[in-house]
């Protein structure tokens, strides 16, 4: 499906791991419809491990008994997921998050569960079973789940036809898959079959390939198969790898946009690591949490929150809700990186884009580790006329201005719409 | 100096190799001023040799002896450029060429004269000579005229500033400097004497740098320095080249504007190779050359003529003067290919740009070796309303149209404004 | 154990592939026993899935069920070895193999069988199951039995204790184990628990890793932990495979000696590929056979007879019993390379060893695709007086030489003795 | 030619750069006639820049005026050279140092004078000048005296026939040609063209090549051109040089011998720099001296003195002296590494080789930073019989043994002769 803007919503995995549940599911989506759904925010995303019964933590058990029907289909583990009682699956929990006016979404590996090959499972709707679809040499290198499919196979069409449709009759509106963005080109045949499977299932539902870094040399099989695809690693609330970000999104900025979003992974705010820590909190600082949003909506990546947003303070739920800044995600058009350069001791960015409504964006960073006080001429973004320009995080509005006057602390951003 | 769009004239190369004269400059600046001009083509640009009296072709001569004056500077071959003698150097055909509307630009190489170095000539304003300033070990590789200067030295500043201050005083306009371009990091500290002399020197002129491939890394340095880059080795009528310059201008268009102009080279059109024979015209087809300047223009190349263009016919003059080409070319901004990829046996690419004076360019490329026949929807260009569009080479105009049909031979193009 | 010649045998897998059986091991056992073992050889090798009940050719059955006995050990499959019926494994088959003289060995793959891990099986001696040491990402690319054994995990080393002391009470002498070889660094730790439990096993046992192409850089480990190691992947009776073998060689010779032997892997002569067809055989020529010889004597290599050995011919046999050349295999010492070049429209490899027992090998081989008549000066070979030499091949003897002439067809070769 | 021991020898360059002179020659040549001609050293080579009046160190003068025949020949600078006035060359230099019963040898760069080519100087025997076989783009990238010739142009040949054929005149026996060894392949075709105008010249000389690292892949150009080439760049007397040179004597070992020596550099021992400083010193500690001769003599590189030989201390003498060693150089065969180890807290190589005469040398060098105790097993040299060994170093001899007992201070060496 082509979205107009970059899908936005929750993900389980920063805050919880693989030890997400029902009730942790429930009570964020309650909290996304009462306080951000207004603002954009709609998918509800369960993330990894959910038919593993005793997922504790973000670590895996090694060969851990997964709850799995007679067609080698992963279902929910009832001791987490209670309304997937009876064989249900996620439908009562789908049915929930649609009646708070959100969309569902949920997490899975590529390929076939091992416990099915070894114990013989049936595909749906053949003769075949996970035996003759598996591949004995393609796993996933950080979880011992699954066996790669051999599109190649007879079955494993009907395979990945049977999942998808199980999805789709519970309600499933959103698919992280996972060992698979950047598995390319070895995972190329099974990505195309995953996806004709998922287009084919007749419900809509965006796909999301992780994990990254996805293959630039590829863009054009995640465009052909996917809707957004993670340009990076996990990320995490760590400066290094804030800064590291800037370097990607310039790479693929020219990739983005008409319903592609190459993503720079979920945002780390507020509480996260809560299966470790439940006092935990994002490392970032307030600057570099607004630098976050600045880039990832100015370059328009998907926005997944990270954290457990019932507790979200103050300042995370403003950051979340600063409709301007949102608004450039849903408005910037043709953004790039303008230069990136040491100024002084410090080292900075400048990223500009078109407004769809008019007028353009201009985003400046300071990504270096001393303070900045610097003017850009605006005729270094070919603005040759004196324009009016909007502060967008504190919405201050200057006049026929033909400079921007930036003073900003290290890891600090300005963002401004000019004309 | 910040040029607001790509410089757009004439450079000899094409047509005479070193052996470019008096004679020919003049014909060529009164047919660019009489037929060109009001187009927007302005620069008149002298190449390589002309301080080399027996220059006959594409070819140098290895250790030719060099018109000089006593401070190390070469000038004009008194044999090819008559109106120097005197000690004038090149002011009166600046001055020719400034009476007819147009502006002189000239071809320098990095560095001092052999000559001079092996001469013991002195250095203007120092008691150096050129042997302080030379480096045994900086030469270029295709041309044996100069040695490397060494930044570091005492009269290296002063040098440049004498040559400099010698062109401003014949009124030169644009300076082509060669042997530089792809030579970081070894010439880095080179070029910046050079520039910093240039900008010194009392007279505004553009900097072009030669040859290439730029490299991609150092975008910050001929920020710095100058006004365009080679992003190419030499560029000739090739199907080959203009195949990769694709590739080319994918990679630097989001460093392009405001000033700052990677170069995809001389427009090898019309009677080139002269020198060789007079009947000689380019090999590019008229698909081919409609191809090249909607490439050029939507990313926004500098425009240099490489014909002879007293001997241009009707098509050569009409695609140097399609007037919503080169509006294409000033008015561009963002530019980027949207993608590229196979169509049935073909190979299509996609650049859109947004106009500055409104609407949004799309540009549709046939690089492959079969007929293409395709839709593109405008969805694709994030253009979610029916809009009106113009075909740029034919001028037809579609109203409410929410769809792009192309219909291309091979290498073929198509150029349209949305909106 | 250190071998003071590099090892000779036989080995099932050029012939049966994974398809050997009981029957098979015996006549060929018989038939090394009363025709090969004068000349030195003496392994007689069971190569992969003597515990797969179906194994039927070169190919494997992907996640075929396994012969295993409670402490997840592979035990032989009783319709293919009969005699090892009611927990004897290969006891009966290794003591029929000793009793002619000879010496027994098996192929094992690196890890733990998958179903064991799948199925819970226990480890001798530990409360510890397979799943305890078993490491979900560590799987070999071309055969999906086993998954890799973290060394760091309670429970490793006693497994590995356990299966080598099951394989010395069957008798066992040599362990060709596979997987292993060109799997460094990830599988080092690995390698060193597994060398160290066969060294502590109670028996002598040569081990042989598997396959190539061995790591260069790792040869330290190597030469810690075993006896041979491949040089190359799979060799097969292909002239490519063979001209490639010379820079193998040349890279490797070295570290040859002493107890070391990079291993060039296992001649494919005679009757070859007996499963898919019984009527195959070798498809290298008389001539390339004897240059396989003769490259793999003098630069050492282990040497392992791939063939249906009863259905050996008269050419084959004398291969394979040529006393000189055998000797030479026993006897070099520091071979090495002396030239490798073009000699009018062909290709020319002179090696050169000494002789432990007194005089200098020299071998010349016609790598190219001409034929060669050449004369090599024997001052090359730093040999300065005249001396007499033997032809290797045909015990032909020349006294006082200075030169030897050598007239070789393509792909053939002359070995000498000199002195 | 083809020498049959490594070439032993003196040159100016370690101790006096490019400011070697006549009275320098003399005395050393009459210090190596007296102490050193009955251990086998014979050969005494000037370096560098002797046709340069100016030369007074290590350091270059750019663009410097030199000393030249009207054929563009270079020729002695007679302020430093004063027995070459009149236009005799160094033929009385080598008249001398022939009288004392040894060797003379030369520097010369690759190529023909800058100054000759910017002068339009003859070529003896051609109507073709300097101007016409130079390269404007063939230079030395740390000395600017000359351009590189041309191979495939008229006239070429005949310069290089005319400059050996005046070095043969004057006697000369030894060419180290620089600026070529590492400039394969672009130089090929001129070392091919040096090569064979040296090989015709009249007279047997010795070429070596300079400066390396000499390219491994180009082996068999250099065995059909040279005598030896260097197989590093300049070396001097510092630790890290001399380790890694293991490295590069492992790599170039198999190309060792009958008359061709990759070539370790000379020996940076005694009264070295003395242009800078008279009482200058080499920094390499006794230990360390041993190990460097010890590795030269066992890999048998050439043996060149880099010292002020008449400043030689005992040390030194000694060390030059040491005929067992010195035997080495001559009589090792088959050289090589047979292992490179951590050995508790420091880093041991074994090399071994053959003795031509009898016997088999081994050298254990202890090249960590920690003291040595070690034991070597023969078998670990396939020496099974218990056997004598002698200590090179020190002639103490032990019977009948089956092990080394090694004891080493750090960057110490041991060498033996067992058998």
């Amino acid at each position: 499906m082509r979205t107009k803007k970059p899908p936005m919503g929750w993900n389980s995995w920063d805050c919880y791991g693989a030890a997400v549940n029902e009730e942790t599911v429930r009570k964020n989506a309650l909290y996304m419809a009462e306080h951000l759904k207004d603002y954009g925010w709609e998918y509800v995303v369960v993330d990894i491990q959910w038919s593993e019964p005793t997922a504790d933590s973000h670590e895996y058990h090694p060969f851990a008994k997964l709850c799995m029907d007679e067609y080698s289909r992963l279902i929910p583990a009832e001791n987490r997921f209670p309304s997937s009682a009876g064989g249900k699956g996620f439908a009562p929990l789908a049915e929930y998050v649609h009646s708070l006016g959100l969309k569902f979404g949920i997490h899975i590996m590529r390929g076939i569960p091992r416990q099915a090959v070894h114990e013989g499972c049936k595909i749906l709707g053949t003769e075949k079973t996970a035996k003759d679809i598996a591949m004995t040499n393609s796993i996933c290198f950080w979880n011992g789940d699954m066996y790669g499919v051999d599109a190649a196979k007879e079955g494993a069409k009907e395979y990945y036809k049977s999942i998808f449709e199980l999805y789709a009759s519970w309600g499933v509106d959103f698919i992280k898959c996972d060992d698979i963005c950047r598995e390319l080109p070895q995972a190329e045949a099974e990505l195309k079959l995953l996806s004709e499977a998922l287009r084919g299932c007749g419900r809509d539902m965006v796909l999301s390939l992780s994990p990254g870094p996805a293959i630039l040399e590829k863009v054009d099989v995640y465009k052909e198969t996917a809707d957004m695809w993670r340009i990076t690693d996990d990320f995490w609330d760590d400066w290094k790898a804030l800064y590291n970000m800037f370097e990607r999104c310039e790479k693929w900025c020219i990739h983005t946009g008409a319903g592609f979003w190459p993503d720079a992974d979920m945002l780390p705010v507020g509480a996260i690591r809560q299966d470790y820590d439940e006092n935990d909190r994002t490392r970032f600082t307030e600057d570099e949490q607004r630098t976050m949003m600045t880039l990832w909506c100015i370059f328009r990546s998907p926005l997944m929150i990270g954290g457990e947003m019932t507790k979200n303070d103050d300042f995370t739920l403003n950051l979340l809700t600063s409709r301007q800044i949102l608004d450039m995600s849903e408005n910037a058009r043709h953004a790039h990186q303008v230069f990136r350069k040491k100024v002084k001791d410090t080292e900075v960015v400048l990223w500009t884009a078109v407004n769809a409504k008019g007028g353009q964006y201009a985003a400046v960073f300071n990504i270096g580790e001393e303070k900045l006080d610097m003017t850009i001429d605006l005729e270094e973004l070919e603005i040759y006329d004196p324009s009016d320009i909007t502060d967008l995080w504190n919405s201050e509005k200057k006049e026929a201005v033909t400079k921007l006057d930036v003073s900003l602390p290290p890891h600090g951003c300005s963002a401004f719409l000019v004309g």
